[in-house]
C-alpha cells in the first residue's frame, strides 16, 4: 500500500500531534515485537528514480515507491536502531517542548552504546540526517513538526500581522513596523505561529538583501501594498512556507532574481521545490509563482544594460546546462531560450544592475513588468 | 600633519555633515585649480606597514602615515579621477538620502567616459572598492555615513527599545518583542537610529544563529536580563558596531563562539578589530570584550565532551598557527595554550555539542562561566 506522503494537496503538516505520531510509530514496533515478528516500518524511497514532476499540479515529489526497513537484516539493523533512536529524542523534544537542529540532535545521539562497547550510537552528522528524512517520510511529517529547526535566513515586510506563540509568551508582530531592518523569517513558520491581517495585494521576493533594502528604503510595499520578501539567496526552508503560505491566501507571487542561471535556479527552486526536498513536495512549493526578471531579454530592452553585463562563470553555465536538461524547465520556450543564450554569449546581468541610471530604477522596472504581465512562467 | 583618522575615541563618525564634508572635499579640489596647483588630496596608508596594535587602547589602527593623490601624476590621474566621481555619487545619494551598496555605487558609475572614448570609468568593482577606502579615510568617514550600507547579518533580542528614522517615519523597535525571530540587526546602526532604554546587564556574543534560537527559546536574556546577539558566523560592521555601542553604554561583552581557531578568529575580530578594516579602527573594535567559550581546557572539565570533538581542518589549523604569530593575541599565555592545544591534538569542538547531556546545559555552562568569571583575555 503506498504511503501518505506529507506533500498531498493544502496538507499542513500539523494535523496530527507529533508526540502521539512518534508513539504510534514506536507502539508499532513494540507490537511487531509482542507478536513475535520481526520489526518494520516503511519508508518512501528518496532516490532519483522515485522523484517526478507532478504535470498537473506542478512540483517535484515522490513516487509510491516505498522499501520496509526491518530490524532482524544483518544491512539494516544499525539503521533501524539509529532511527528509533532518533525517534525517542524527537520525543523527548516535543515533549518538553524544546527545539535543536539536525546537529543539536546528532550530538545528544553521539554517545557510547555502553561502557563495554567501542562503538557509538552516531560518529558522523552524515549518519543521522538522512535517518531523520526517513522518519519524516514514515511519520508523513516534517522535521519542524519533530521540533527541529533548520537554518533560517530572509526577511519579510508588509501590511501583515503575525501572532507568534514562543515559549511561554505570545507576541504580535507587525511586520510593517520594522523599521529599516524587517522581520526576519523564521525557520519554522506552521508551529504555534499564525498569520493574521495579511491585507497586501502581492508577494514580491527579491533574491538579495541589497535590493530588498533599496525596495525598502523607496517604500515599494507600502506604495504598491505588496509583501516584501528578500531569501537572502538560496531560500530557506521557513522563506519557501511562507510563500507557499502566502500564495495559499491568493496572493500572486512575482519573483526578482539576478539574470543568471543560479539566479533563475534560485526562482525554480521557489516554484517547483527541489529534487532533494521533493519528499516534502507542494508544502515547499509555489507553482504558482511568475518571474519578472531579470533576463537576458532584458538587455534588447534596456539599453544601459549592454555596457552592465558579466561574464558568466564555469559554475554558471554548468548550472544552465542542467537546467536546460530538467523537463519541468525545458518545457518552457522561454526558459530554453534565455538558457541558451546564456551558454551562447557567456554573459550574466545582477539585479544590482537596474540601479545604474538611477537608485529608484529597480521600482519602474518591477512596476512595469507586473503592470504589462511580462512574467517568465 | 598626520591625518585625523575616524579611530579617536569615542568618535561616531556623525559629527558633521557628510554632504558638507563631501562639499569641502571638492572645493579643495577646485580651489587647487583656481590657484594653479595640482589638485590632490591626502589619504591615511592602509598597508600592513602602517597597521599597528594599540596597546594601550587595545585595537588595530592606522598609523600616521599618509600619501598625497595627485591628479597631475601619470600614475595616480585615473584613480584621482574616479575617486572624485565617487565623491560626487554619494554626494548625490546623501543629498536624496537613498543608501545603495558598493556594488550599487559600481553599477551607477559603470559607464563610458564619452561617445568617442572607448573607456568606462570603472570596468571592474575591485577597481572601486578601495577608492571608497581612499575617501573614507581622506574624509574622516565611515561608507555608512556616505550612504554606503555593508552586507548586514546578525540578530538580537533583550530588553532594549531602539528609535528608527527611516525614511519618512519613524519606528519605535522593542527588541524584547520579536517572538522566535529577533531584530535583524540593520547594515547601519548609526545614522538616523537611536538606542533608548537599555535595560540589560550585561552582552552575550553567541556565534552561531542555532544556539542563539537555543537559548531565545529557552528565555535565557530574559531570566539573566542580558541582550542576546548572534552575528551568525564572521561578524558583520553592523554588528559589530551595535557590540561596540553596548559597551560605550558600559554593559560587560561576553563572547560564545564555536572551539576552534575560525571560532576564536571571531571572537578577535569583535575585540581588536581587523586589519582590513584598521581605517576605522576603535569604532569597529570592542577590547572590553572576554570569552567565555568554547576552549579546548574544556575538554578537562566536562567529560561528556571527550566524545564529541572533530578533526580540526587544514583551514582550522592555518588560522590557529597565524593567530599564534599575530602579537596583540600571543601576547596572553592562556591563547597560546589553546592554539597550541589544536596543533598539536588537531581537534576542535563545536558550541553545538553542549547539547550534549540535555539542551537545556547550555544555559548552565553560559552562567557558570560568567559567575566564576573564567574569562579568556
Amino acid at each position: 500500500m503506498p504511503k501518505k506522503t506529507t506533500d498531498d494537496k493544502k496538507s499542513s503538516g500539523h494535523e496530527e500531534e507529533p508526540a502521539k505520531q512518534l508513539e504510534m510509530f514506536g507502539a508499532k514496533i513494540l507490537g511487531d515485537i509482542e507478536r513475535k515478528q520481526n520489526p518494520s516500518f516503511n519508508v518512501t524511497t528518496r532516490t532519483r528514480s522515485n522523484i517526478s514532476y507532478d504535470e498537473k499540479e506542478g512540483y517535484l515529489r515522490l513516487g509510491s515507491a516505498a522499501e520496509e526497513h526491518n530490524f532482524i537484516n544483518i544491512a539494516q539493523s544499525k539503521r533501524f536502531m539509529q532511527t528509533v533512536a532518533i525517534a525517542a529524542k524527537c520525543h523527548d523534544f516535543v515533549k518538553q517542548n524544546l527545539h535543536t537542529t539536525i546537529r543539536g540532535l546528532f550530538y545528544q545521539l553521539k554517545y557510547s552504546l555502553g561502557d563495554d562497547i567501542d562503538e557509538n550510537i552516531f560518529n558522523e552528522q552524515s549518519e543521522s540526517n538522512p535517518l531523520i528524512e526517513d522518519l519524516e517520510v514514515a511519520l508523513s511529517m516534517k522535521r519542524e513538526n519533530l521540533n527541529l529547526n533548520a537554518n533560517r535566513k530572509g526577511v519579510l515586510t508588509g501590511n501583515m500581522r503575525v501572532l507568534d506563540s514562543f515559549g511561554d509568551e505570545k507576541t504580535e508582530i507587525d511586520t510593517s513596523k520594522m523599521g529599516r531592518s524587517g522581520w526576519a523569517i523564521p525557520s519554522d513558520v506552521d508551529n504555534d505561529i499564525e498569520f493574521v491581517d495579511v491585507k497586501a495585494k502581492y508577494v514580491i521576493v527579491v533574491e538579495k538583501d541589497a535590493l530588498w533594502q533599496r525596495l525598502n528604503e523607496d517604500g515599494f510595499w507600502k506604495k504598491e501594498n505588496a509583501i516584501l520578501i528578500s531569501p537572502q539567496g538560496q531560500a530557506a526552508r521557513g522563506t519557501r512556507r511562507i510563500i507557499r503560505k502566502l500564495a495559499d491566501m491568493g496572493l500572486p507571487v512575482y519573483v526578482f532574481n539576478d539574470g543568471d542561471a543560479w539566479g533563475w535556479y534560485i526562482y525554480w527552486t521557489i516554484k517547483t521545490g527541489s529534487m532533494n526536498l521533493a519528499y516534502i513536495g507542494r508544502d515547499i512549493a509555489t507553482p504558482e509563482a511568475r518571474f519578472i526578471g531579470v533576463t537576458m531579454s532584458d538587455l534588447e530592452r534596456y539599453e544601459f544594460l549592454k555596457s552592465m553585463t558579466m561574464r558568466a562563470t564555469e559554475v554558471d553555465l554548468k548550472r544552465a546546462q542542467e537546467m536546460l536538461n530538467y523537463p519541468w524547465i525545458n518545457r518552457h520556450n522561454e526558459w530554453v531560450k534565455e538558457l541558451k543564450e546564456v551558454l551562447k554569449t557567456k554573459k550574466k546581468l545582477e539585479q544590482d544592475t537596474l540601479q545604474g541610471p538611477r537608485l529608484t530604477f529597480v521600482d519602474d522596472y518591477i512596476k512595469e513588468k507586473i503592470k504589462n504581465k511580462e512574467f517568465m512562467p
